[in-house]
Parts: C-alpha cells; sequence; structure tokens
C-alpha cells in the first residue's frame, strides 16, 4: 500500500467518524434545513369528504365519511379552512409543480393522454381556448405545452431524493411530460399520461387484460395483479417501499404520492364497501365512501411508517386533493350538486365546491399540533413553500413564479392576508351538462369577496364568503364598486398573463378579457 | 444558535472538506472498493451474431454483422471465448441474479407471464418436469418458485444505486419476482413479467395501442410514443439518463440493462435496416442485423457516458448475452440451424451454439486492455465476481451459490481450469420442432471434454471442444470410460441438486437420472 492509499484509507475513516457524528447530533437539531417532504395528493376529493370539519361545524357529510387518519393528522398538525385548487385536474398538478396560476401557465382543462387532442367537449357557439392542451414540459420546444423548471426537480438538484407513485397526469403521450422520471422524479410508480385507472381491481389487472388495455391501464403493478389487491392499497404498498432506501441512506426525500382514488370509474374498495351500505348509503355513494376510506388507510400507512422510522419530527407531510368533490348524478349517487355541501356545485366549478380542497400539513419541529388557519392559499403556494422548508434558496425557475409562500402561516396560523388575491380561470367546456359555475368561467376572491365571472355572458356574481360560504346571494348588485374592482383586477390579471380564451365560432376571435 | 448547533455546522464543514479531499485521492486510487458495475445483458444474441471474433479466425458470420462498440470494448477489456449460459433466457436471468446453476434453481425453462403457468410445450409422451414454473422469488411462500437472495439486493444493502432498464422475466405476474422493485432495484424502467416485446415500434406504443395489449406490452415509455424512437433506442436514452443521478451524487452503481433486442418479434431497425438489405441479406436477416447493430449503438452510447463523466476506470462493464442465437426458420431467414456457426443448433439447445455466448468485460483499473481467455466460465460465476468487485464481503444469502468468482481470471487471462465442472439441464420441452439437443437434455463439460446426454433415450455422445467446436465427432465409443467418468458426474451433480425432471406418462414417474 502506497502513502496515498494509506492517507486517502485514514481520511475515509476520520470522514466517516465525523459524519456519524454529526449524524447523531442532527437528530436533536431545530428543524432541520432538509426535512423530508411528502405530498399526498387525493384526486377528485370533495371538501366535505371527510370526517374531518373544514366548514366550522360538523356536516351532515363529514358524519357520512370514515376519515380517522386524516382526523389524525389534524390533530397533529395545521388544518387549513381556506385551501383552494382548480377546478380539474391538470391545471391543479401543473401548478403545484411550477407554482404557476393556472391563467399563466395555460393548462387550463386535464389533458388527453394523447398528443395534440384538445379534451374540451364539442360546443356549438364556441371553439376551444388556446389553451396547452398538451400539459407540462421540462424542455423546450413542445407545442401548446408550458416550459417550466419543475418542484420535484429543484428538490432533486438540492440532494432529495424524489419518487413519484400514482397518478402523475401531466402531459399526454408521446411528449417529456408524460413520463415523471423527466418531472425530476428519481423513482416513478405507475405515474403516466393517464388521469384515471382504468380500473381500480387486481382481478381485472387494474385494466392490463390482454386485448383490452386502453390509456388509462395503469402501468407497473405485475406483482399485484390477480392477488386481490385493491389499487390503493397496491399504491401504498409502492410507495412504503420506495421509502426505504432513502431511509435507510438517511438521504432527505421527496415523496409525490399521487392517488388514483377517488376518481370515477366508482369502484368498490371491499375492506369498507358493506359498511357504507349498512348505513343506507346507495351503492354508488357506499363505492365513493369505501374509495375515500381505503385512501385514508393509505395516509395512516404513511403516517405508521414515518413515526415507526423515527422521521416523524422532520418530515412534512401535506395532504390535499386536486379539485373539488364531482356532484354529478350519474355517476356519483345521492342528490344532483349537493356533495360539497355547504358549498356550492362541485369538480368543473370555480364555485366553492368546485375549488376549495382539504388541506391539512403536518411537520411537527414547525407547526403546532391541533391547529387551524383560515388564511387562503391557492395550489400554485405549495412551490414556494416546500422550497423554503427544505431550505433551497436562490433557485432559478425558467418560469416566474405566481404562488406564496405560506410557511409564515405554518408559524403563526392566525395570520390573515386580506389583500391577496387569488384567481381561477377555466376557458374551457368541461362537459354539456348544466353545472353552475363550469363551463367558461373565471374568479377571484380577494379576503372576504368572491367574484365569478361568465366569460360567455360577461356576467359578474359577487359573494361574501364570510357570511355566505354557500354562494346564495349575488351582492353585485347591493355593491357595484366592489363588483368593478374586482373585475377590473380580473381582466388586468388575465390580460397580464396572457391567459387562454375561448374563441367565438361567429367571429373567429377570442373573446374578450373582463373590462375590455 | 446554540452550543451544539455551533458543533454540527463546524462537524458538517469539516466533513464536507475531507470527503472531497478523499474523493479526489480516490480518483487515482488502485482498484476502488466500490466500482460502478454495468451489466448489459442482451436476448437471444449468439456467439457469432458480432463482428468481434470469438472463435479465434473472422467467420462469415464475424463479417455479416456490425458491430463497433462491441469491437471497442472488447479492445478495452477482455474477450471470454468460453462463456456459457443456459439454452433460453429465465433460467439465465436467475442464475446471473441468485449464483445457482440451473439444475439447482429448478427454473429449468423460460417462465409464461401468467402465475402458475407452465410454458413447456405439450408432449405425448411426456409430463412436464417439476421445475420452478413461478420462477425467481425475493420472499417465502410462493408455490414453485426458488427462494433466493438477489445480487442486485445484496449491492442495495452494500450501498449500491440499483437501476434495472428493459427486459427482467424474473417471475410472473401476481408474483413478487414480476417487479424488479422487489429484486432489489431502487430504479426500474421496462422491465416486468414479459420475456418479449409485443413491438419494437414507437408507432404501436411499444404494444400500448388501445384494446391491443397483452402480457408483452412493454410498460413505462409513454414519452417516446408515436416519437418515431425505436425500442432499442428509448431504452438507451432511458438507461443514461437513470444513471445520473448516482453519478452526480458519486454514489457506486449497479446498472442492469436487459435489452429486449435482438429477441422476436423481428422488426427493422429503421436506422441500420436498408443497409443489410443493401449487402444482400433477406429481409428477416437484415431484420435481425439491425436489431444488432441497433444494440450495439445502445451500448456505444452508454461507454460514451461513462467515459464523458470520467468514470471510465473505476466502472466495470460486463457484455453478455443470455442464450445462443435463435437458429430456427422462420422466424429467422438464411439457412434453418447455420445461424450459430461454427457452432451447432442454437437457442434451446445443449450444443453450443444454445449456449455458448458473447462476453466481454472491460474494468479498467484491473483488467488489461485488449486480452482473451479461453477458461470456461458460466452465468451464475456473475454472483460471487461481481460482490467480490464490489467489495462485498460476508454477505449471507438463502440459497447456496454455485457459481466461482471468475476475478483472478480478470488478473490473469492466462488461467485455466480444466477441472472444473459445468452444468446445464433442459428437462422441458421447448417447441415440437426438430433442433439438435433442444427437448429434454442434460449436458456437462469438464476441460476439453462436453457430454450431451438425452435424459428421454437415457444416451450420450461425447465431444472434443478443443478438436471439434462443431460438436460433429461424437467420440463417445472411443472414449467409453471418460464417458462413464463424465455420465456419473452429470447424474450425481443432477441428483444433488434434486433436479427437476421429465414425468414418464406411463409410468407417473419423473425419469431416472443419468447412472440411475
Amino acid at each position: 500500500m502506497d502513502n496515498r492509499q494509506t492517507l486517502y484509507r485514514f481520511l475515509q475513516s476520520i470522514t466517516f467518524v465525523i459524519a456519524m457524528l454529526a449524524a447523531h447530533i442532527d437528530l436533536h437539531a431545530q428543524p432541520s434545513s432538509h426535512p423530508n417532504i411528502i405530498i399526498f395528493l387525493v384526486d377528485d376529493m370533495g371538501w366535505e369528504d371527510t370526517s374531518v370539519p373544514f366548514s366550522g361545524s360538523i356536516t351532515s357529510n363529514n358524519k357520512k365519511y370514515h376519515t380517522p387518519n386524516m382526523e389524525r393528522l389534524a390533530k397533529e398538525g395545521l388544518k387549513f379552512t381556506n385551501a383552494y385548487a382548480a377546478p380539474v385536474c391538470t391545471p391543479t398538478r401543473v401548478s403545484l409543480i411550477t407554482g404557476m396560476n393556472v391563467a399563466h401557465h395555460g393548462v387550463t382543462n386535464w389533458t388527453s393522454p394523447f398528443k395534440n387532442t384538445n379534451s374540451d367537449a364539442k360546443d356549438s357557439l364556441y371553439d376551444p381556448a388556446g389553451w396547452n392542451i398538451n400539459g407540462f414540459t421540462p424542455v423546450a420546444g413542445i407545442d401548446r405545452a408550458v416550459h417550466a423548471t419543475a418542484l420535484p426537480q429543484l428538490l432533486k438538484d438540492a440532494g432529495y431524493f424524489t419518487i413519484h407513485v400514482g397518478k402523475a397526469h401531466w402531459g399526454p403521450q408521446g411528449t417529456p411530460g408524460a413520463s415523471p422520471y423527466n418531472v425530476g422524479f428519481t423513482v416513478n410508480i405507475s405515474g403516466h399520461a393517464a388521469g384515471h385507472p382504468q380500473s381500480y381491481l387486481s382481478e381485472d389487472n387494474y385494466g392490463n387484460l390482454p386485448g383490452k388495455n386502453s390509456a388509462q391501464s395503469v402501468p407497473d403493478l405485475e406483482q399485484y395483479y390477480q392477488s386481490g389487491t385493491f389499487l390503493t392499497e397496491a399504491l401504498t404498498q409502492e410507495a412504503i417501499r420506495s421509502l426505504e432506501y432513502p431511509v435507510a441512506k438517511k438521504q432527505p426525500f421527496f415523496l409525490h404520492f399521487g392517488h388514483y382514488a377517488v376518481h370515477v370509474p366508482l369502484m368498490a374498495d371491499k375492506r369498507y364497501y358493506q359498511k357504507y351500505l349498512d348505513r343506507g348509503l346507495d351503492s354508488a355513494e357506499a363505492k365513493y365512501a369505501s374509495l375515500i376510506e381505503g385512501m385514508d388507510k393509505s395516509l395512516g400507512d404513511v403516517l405508521d411508517f414515518v413515526d415507526k422510522k423515527g422521521i416523524k419530527e422532520n418530515t412534512v407531510i401535506l395532504f390535499l386533493t386536486d379539485n373539488g368533490g364531482l356532484a354529478l348524478t350519474p355517476p356519483r349517487g345521492g342528490i344532483h350538486l349537493t356533495h360539497n355541501a355547504p358549498l356550492k356545485a362541485g369538480k368543473g366549478s370555480v364555485y366553492e365546491g368546485g375549488i376549495r380542497v382539504p388541506f391539512i400539513i403536518r411537520y411537527p419541529l414547525l407547526v403546532k399540533a391541533g391547529t387551524t388557519t383560515h388564511n387562503p392559499i391557492i395550489v400554485e403556494d405549495i412551490f414556494p413553500a416546500m422550497l423554503e422548508l427544505a431550505g433551497v434558496r436562490n433557485y432559478h425557475t425558467i418560469q416566474k413564479v405566481d404562488g406564496l409562500s405560506f410557511v409564515p402561516v405554518l408559524k403563526n396560523p392566525a395570520l390573515s392576508d386580506t389583500a391577496r388575491v387569488l384567481l381561477w380561470h377555466y376557458p374551457n367546456n368541461w362537459q354539456n351538462r348544466d353545472i353552475p359555475g363550469t363551463n367558461y368561467f373565471s374568479a377571484l376572491r380577494k379576503g372576504r369577496w368572491k367574484l365569478i365571472y361568465s366569460l360567455r355572458n360577461n356576467t359578474a356574481e359577487l359573494y361574501d364568503l364570510y357570511k355566505d360560504l354557500s354562494e346564495e346571494s349575488d351582492l353585485s348588485a347591493t355593491y357595484p364598486a366592489k363588483t368593478k374592482e374586482l373585475l377590473h383586477l380580473l381582466g388586468k390579471q388575465l390580460k397580464d398573463y396572457n391567459a387562454p380564451m375561448p374563441v367565438d365560432k361567429r367571429t373567429g376571435n377570442p373573446l374578450p378579457y373582463p373590462g375590455e
């Protein structure tokens, strides 16, 4: 052995000893510069689809659903009662990973699994807006896609082990955004271009039976085929297994766990289905409730894993959903459009039922257990907040980030920013069904005030959310100055973002921005 | 900042400085204790399907194929002229990851993608042997599967970042072995239960067109759909991308890159196809040659990546294929059973054409460039050899490992172990076609001698491979004592392994071991 080798081995030894010593001290340090981060993102689950009360009182919906692990998370963390997403899924998902408002990134509707394919429903009066039908792209040169720097990529670059499990839905087949590997994830399990699963059942191989596949066949779960394992459970086991590596390596991780549940097709999670039938729910609603409870069990398993591994204190767990609950019957049972009560309407709508979502964060080193905040936040705020918590500073992004970090609120839940303007924009035709606030609408919230704007009719409604959570009393005639002020704000913001607008077939021109 | 934090930050700083210093010295050290390892495993490619001469002279087959990157690898590394695999793919793949001989692990045939399904062709005289039709399993309790500790798991446990890309084929759907994630890989791209791709074409979405899937639909490549990217190329880009993480982290990695090429379906890699038509090959052979050259281009891309990243010296690259070349017409063109000439027969056979494979290793810190060894090795030897190179010692395995490390040969290619006994066992019915040495055969090699044994007929042939590479002159009558000695060895070894044997339908009993 030559001298250089001797020196090398000595340095190896001393490095190891010091690293161990440092690691030991780290365990007892105050908020680490690199906490683990888990984003637990549920699909199509509404604000009231939980036994956790978000509205200030316990509603009949809260009594209908059983989510003990969400209760546990809320008890150990901070509940946001005024957290918002976009009215449909891909816009929310793109905002989350880019920090951009929907009107800015232009992915205003859910993306088709197929490239260059507009998912808007056909309309006799309007041609689709020039929205980014090819979703998010991490590289330049993809037509009709938003080119941006993704949150997982920044975390990966900062030393995080990044994992995606479940639904991705950032871009269609044939584009880089179709693969979570291109979005900054080192591991991807079952994420691809599709927005829902062909089947939740292992008996159907999750949609991979020979000759019966579709763009919604769930990839990667061969070992669970025909095993009786419900999709939600299979993904949970995979998510937990995927965490073992970074935990063993003591490397900070970012787990983006996007459940396919509780999106249609409504299929019974047999572990919980009978219980809800016994409670008197119709079969569709019992299936839905079983999907909810299966998802909640998954959350519990993730919490158990984190807690047992001794990383509870230093792990941020963020629970949210990607839009309001589906409120259409069918496929839902019960009574049409009541599913998000006391909120109005549901998925697809810019009324509260379509955009206000359950949102809970647990991070024991920073967040006081069992607290609640009413400060409004929106999904793009996750981007700067997570980077701040992760200690990532001076990062470069291609895009201008619109989101504002909610870390100050984590430290002080009583904070309330009533001057903040939140914006929703849905210049699309979701479905040719009559659902309030759903097709060709924008909305804006500032403090107590909520503006609903119809792009087609150029009409505005005004609600006082402090007094009228259910958006029943239009106050636009009572407060014309306030209405005008918010309408001006909305028009200016949409124009600044160069937001896509539906095209009037008669003129061939995009509809004007409000106030133009 | 309290004292503990100050101490922690100081230790962090000093750790970083020393680690950097150590890393710098490491670059100039002799063989690292943790070299990177790449196993580049090609499917169904024969010993002569390359412009690299393995037989001692340049054959017409060597002239037919164009593999400049294999030439480059051989020029920079060590070529094994007597390297062996099993006659079909899953047995080889299970031996590689378990270190067990095929007769020992009992996965003697390729595994169906479907659980509890015997892939043997029907036979009027014999029932299938009790082989492990459910392949490899990393956990106990799976019926008809070999439970063993896998090489990637041991490397992962030793700190390696483990990646699988491409064909896996270790176990059927519904068993843990179906997923590379359960075999010890931290990353898996496109590996699952299937043994070949439904399609190499992005125009076919690699077999994922709606309603047209099969167990062979290639998972995970949504971003390449309809992009004009041939499967071989898509996997290569994914493999290289997957290496960026461990290279950036300076973590030793193990990449198990299993190409689907050059297995049927024979489909033209258009980048190379016309060239072979122009050379006068028939369309099937031109397709095959294009698959070969596409695979070789992939090897070149991997070599370029390794070399450009400055990790050439400390990276082990092992090239091999999983069995002999397919020699059946159709699907191959040309003349039936000539495809591995000068070797006899092809895939499925225990003659040399079915089991002798291209094998090259590059590891500049240990292996002298441009060298050749004639020492016989077999695929299970890779297991102990890679662990030895990786510096993994005193590891525990569930199974008894049969393979012998070839690291001494890497250091001294002139070594020759003529006492070593190599064993092949194929108690299966591959296809109801008459292919020499193919159904219900075992074989044994010791030094110059090769024994071919028909399990059905209880007859033996003896060849002198030093003089008769093509196994044309049966010497069993000339050397009855040698024949008897090897037959005894074969019988004893099969019995010791409790190797599965075909079942005689008339008696309901397994056929006897040789010599019984």
